[in-house]
């Protein structure tokens, strides 16, 4: 997670000043079920949220006392009793730190969720209205690079956007794995804490009950996170390599917005670059690679050991700070996408009818020839398409073994592009519901 | 993959004869579809279901063919025309060979979601017996490997039996992300065959409809699966760790179960080690190590390049029979791990009452000590058995600090095992919804 | 590692049988050093050689024992004393299984390393032979997909070949981690065995003696050696990726061979596609993956655990038979690749000379033009080519803010190709030793 | 890179400044070697160097700039013109960005390099210092966490100091692979370049020219520096793993240092928690999750393109910042490890003389006893004392199998410790080079 790559809203969620107050929150809740318990005084309760809610916990002083005591949530509590005075001995009762840093997390993450889950909205409203803007712009199909059969750009797009469909469940699924709370002690024993403080507290932060904690929520949900983020990445990164690829010099169906002032390359002027997805490949890497190491975090030792902490405070931010980046900067991309259909068409035409070449293979089976006679037919006309002796439909009527089977009409019939086109709706009811 | 860590249900998946079984009938019910939409002869069809249904494909054949013509589908389709004659003509007919292999994958891909599923029930079953029978055992929970408190043995294995009721939900979540089928043509526009035929298979294979393929179905779904594989193996290597932690000589508060003929050591004929679940510790990498190259495979060139396919012939049967053979394993050493109570018990007592050290400190701070003073009070204490002094128990009656705020009895109380057990009846009807 | 992606002689080095000779050829050395040193009768080391070495290790004997005993090595010492008889009791004396593993391991390794550095040695000959076949082939340079400035296709190449050239001395480097031999007893101490068994073994084994081990050869070597084979696999993938690109069919630079048999495309029959390259970019994928469970296999738990012993049996032979076999066909396509120096000039000369606007820049400053200034007035004028408006040259001709700096012939200087190609030599000398 | 794991000699490697200051020396030293040629006027040379030499680059006017441009090496370019006014204009003459951004970052890596090779020389003192002090420290070995035989804590140590003497010599490498200049273009053809600005500027910061790069210094080079930056944080893992297990409650034979303020959890005041290896196991995780973008950088699409970029971006701080951090972490821990000696000797003793069982084992075999039966004599009276039964020597002497084999004396002199340290002297002498 770097300022470059950092949109604010995701950022603010992981400064030391939002996890205090997420502190602050999940001990003031905790303090307050306890109160409804009978356990501790209503009124210190209530002067704890009163003196706490307002109060600006001091990053600096917190840091200054944590490098004396080397353990972060007893330096809060100790800044907190600077600020509550006395009831603050009521504060954080038969809990364990973990119960606050490990409830924290869950917040954060699945407030970051929430952004995630927004910034996939916006790729998939944006993916869906130029998908409907170019339905029927015809492009060619390719596998392997090579040309295949024509399609058209909207369903490129309607591919993407059912992918982000299913990346927009995933992120959801993955949300509610982490969003658990966990407020039962030093072994997960309830030992010193009513469960019902956990469910309470959970109640108020938005999470569900954990139902059962070692000192830590397990890290199994924790991997399931990260590794979803990392799929996501790499539809990002789908999407991504597609426009590289339309962008290329010799094929320049579609280009990323180039704005005035913008300059493509301080040697060669002329140049017009892909780098916005460029970009998103490289970050799509990055999102993918912090899936290991919360990998690795599952297999704690015992009730805990705290190897995960610092994986976590690294991929914490950075994996959720960098996929949202990605995300809002893939619908930018996506948005503003200078689409070329005049190319699409040339490129189409380039191979001389060669896309329609399964069309009669069709044509020759179904008039009698045997599948292999027919493929062998069509490929000996197609390579001399190939070595660019000429047009393909004009050898298929000039070739007298294609003749025995195929009409002068028959072949004619066979390079229209609307044929291609015809269950265009079909896809579109299916992916967006309506055509 | 290796014979020694494959089951065979699993294994013979992923045989060849099993793929061109899949394959037949793909393409059987597809010509089907097609006679009932009366592009076809209704006979062919028949004729086709009639002798192939029956026919042993001759793997040696197919490669024979293959090794020619360099493509795996046309060398089957070749084969397959041998068996049946003329009217394999009608086989394939508008169809892409990635329909047939892409389709074939998913069906392996859902039966050996399957055979997971029961693996992990196998495992769910296992420990939820071995949970009850322990479930008041007491044995100390551990922190960073230091004793924390106590907490019982029950609650170790419903804390794991948890994490694979989560494991099993992924893995149902993970077969519906990858049991689709596509027959959608060269890059999925339908143009050669009737999106009716799609829906056909798909009934008859036990999947869903992809609503939009390319030329593929989308890898993002595949690496979803593959990814999740990865999380269910770390949570088989964090059971696997806390067995060979707990197996330790110091310790040796489990075992794994060994038989009268096993030898743990060529040299040294004591020895009983945990080499089960150390193996399940190094399965876990490689299940984890493949959701890597899954996740590169999303971002496919254009409608499709073939750079997954390798991968997926690899880590197909690699990922999903290894981890089958872990979570086998792992259901057998649960359920024959040997328990020692005795041991747990000994170990337990090992720090002359210090596990006991919150209660004290939050009886400390009850009685009006403030948070600071309690915990300086318990440390200093704590500190001395830790230097081997003496006992806990002894130190804080013998304390005047201390027993200005807590009498002999009120400290006595402080250390009683029951107190850590009154809510494990909670935490199991969470887990297993009965106590 | 699977069939279809081995060659023959790497995987020979993986099979029981290979690995059982090597077993029994460690075994024997160590007797006959202990033979020397007077410990075990000089008869029995040679009846011992003299017996196994003919002998045939019977793999099926050696599983039935292991099934019994759990134990591998235990398992063929068993076997082994099945053929030579009482004087077996002198063979693994003083030894651990490791001993005997691991050293196995270090002589399969630097086998497999020598293959590696052969198939690396053909790769750089195929690649010098191209290289300077095509060492003035005009050919245009792309950065971000879009035309940078003319290159040859021989300066790819020597590109490629000194990215081997490294690939070469970190294959020789990563040999020479693993090709160590410990004999040196349960815990390394050499309680049992005079250090001097280990000299004498791994001098007869090739290898170099293991300054210190635990039980087991220390594992960061293995890491080491894995995580290269990841680097080198990486640099498959750029020269296959290179090649999938020059091969799409806007561009056809360059194409891999394709017989007359080979069949593109079950549907399309016109299809030649760049699948040997495609395939090459999923094995690196593989041989990646494998570097991060080598990697996780460091942190061995005190004098070993045996978790990295599964890890091992599957990527010892995954990473190698799989990189051989890439490595193997990238030579092929790079000695076959059929190169299309008539679509490299016709690509290059698609911008209208747009590739030249650098040297255009470059010669405003040169002319007292500020850097600003001259960038703009490229800039204005190559974004008309862009826009299909027409020529560079001309636009530049004719804008009179150009000319105010730059004459006719100081405009149509900057577009000699030769210009870009007069440090090729250079280049050559630099990556070849010659011209 | 996150603040609480940096220290300031690295991170300010990463810093804003410190990379214009390089990419300032860079271009300095260009117009120099122009000058030089005679291609830009000498006072040009002299006065740009005699400006930036002293100016602070004001990192907010170039980010402000940049943010219109949408190009770093731009923005710098034209903040720097506003400092050295317009002989400006010979700056940067015939050089691409990459040419700046490369070897800065080359730059910056082997100053990066020289501080990981400084924190492992000071973790291989502190190692030999440790070692030497308890070259002859008894302590049990253990092989998958059960005891083995006897060895020393410095042999341990000793182990440590080998692995990190490899990792050395491997970071001593690694900085070779990327300590390179490239200066040569657009596409790396000197077009606008005499190769002797590259060799000049090579010279002047430290680097090796780089014999052939394409418009960047390829990137297999940085994969493998980053895939040995994991290796090294992988042997970092291992010791820190070494010493969390030492540090368990029922083992604790070697201790973290503890200061007198420090809390060890803020539940449980007895606890004295390994959190500096727990630390140091998750940063490994994080550095070795660093490897792999890196590899997916290698294959950058022909002469590049800028995915590499974001990735290294993040990496370049990240790795370096944090294995840095772990390696001072680790010298420090090592420091001051409080070493249990007499815990090393009770926990060796625990078995009640089992350690010993293999010489039992081979003064069997010497005595006649076929390998089976000693191995058969030797496991039952282990496994009774492994039931709790009692000594193993005691049984040993009671069974009257045995000693037809072995007198009093013969099984007495098998518990000698001695001769399990007998050649500790031949170790240290092959790790350290004395004893």
């Amino acid at each position: 997670m770097i300022p470059r790559y950092s949109r604010p809203e995701m950022a603010d969620i992981w400064t030391p000043e939002a996890r205090f107050r997420i502190w602050f929150e999940i001990e003031a809740h905790a303090v307050e079920a306890m109160a409804d318990l009978g356990i501790v005084p209503k009124e210190a309760a209530a002067k704890i949220w009163e003196l706490g809610r307002n109060a600006a916990f001091d990053v600096a002083r917190i840091d200054a006392i944590e490098r004396e005591v080397k353990h972060d949530v007893i330096a809060f509590l100790t800044h907190l009793a600077e600020i509550v005075g006395p009831d603050a001995r009521f504060v954080h009762q038969g809990m364990t730190s973990s119960d606050v840093l490990d409830t924290c997390f869950a917040v954060q993450l699945a407030r970051a969720s929430d952004l995630l889950i927004a910034d996939i909205d916006r790729v998939l409203s944006v993916l869906e209205r130029r998908a409907f803007e170019h339905k029927l712009t015809p492009t060619v199909g390719r596998s392997h690079g090579i040309h295949a059969e024509p399609t058209t750009f909207g369903i490129k797009l309607a591919i993407a956007y059912a992918e982000f469909q299913r990346a927009r469940a995933r992120m959801v699924a993955a949300r509610a794995e982490i969003a658990t709370c966990a407020i039962s002690g030093a072994v997960g024993t309830f030992a010193h804490i009513d469960p019902k403080v956990e469910a309470y507290v959970a109640e108020k932060m938005g999470l569900t009950v954990e139902p059962v904690s070692t000192q830590v929520i397990p890290r199994d949900r924790h991997a399931m996170f990260f590794a979803t983020l990392g799929v996501i990445a790499s539809s990002v990164e789908r999407l991504a390599t597609e426009i590289r690829h339309l962008q290329r010099t010799e094929v320049l169906e579609a280009e990323e917005y180039f704005s005035e002032a913008q300059k493509g390359s301080s040697a060669m002027p002329h140049k017009r670059n892909p780098v916005l997805t460029e970009n998103l490949t490289g970050l799509a890497r990055m999102v993918r690679a912090y899936a290991l190491p919360a990998m690795e975090n599952v297999a704690l030792w015992h009730e805990r050991d705290i190897s995960h902490s610092s994986v976590e405070r690294m991929i914490g931010p950075d994996a959720t700070v960098t996929l949202d980046f990605a995300l809002a900067r893939l619908a930018g991309v996506v948005d503003k996408l200078v689409v070329h259909a005049d190319n699409m068409q040339r490129n189409m035409d380039k191979l001389g009818g060669l896309i329609h070449s399964q069309r009669v293979l069709l044509a020759l089976t179904q008039k009698g020839a045997s599948r292999e006679e027919s493929y062998r037919l069509v490929q000996r006309n197609a390579m001399r398409v190939w070595r660019g002796e000429g047009d393909f439909r004009t050898f298929l009527l000039e070739d007298p073994e294609v003749r025995r089977f195929l009409s002068e009409d028959d072949i004619n019939e066979k390079f229209d592009l609307g044929y291609h086109m015809k269950h265009v709706d079909t896809i579109f009811a299916r992916v967006f519901g309506r055509t």
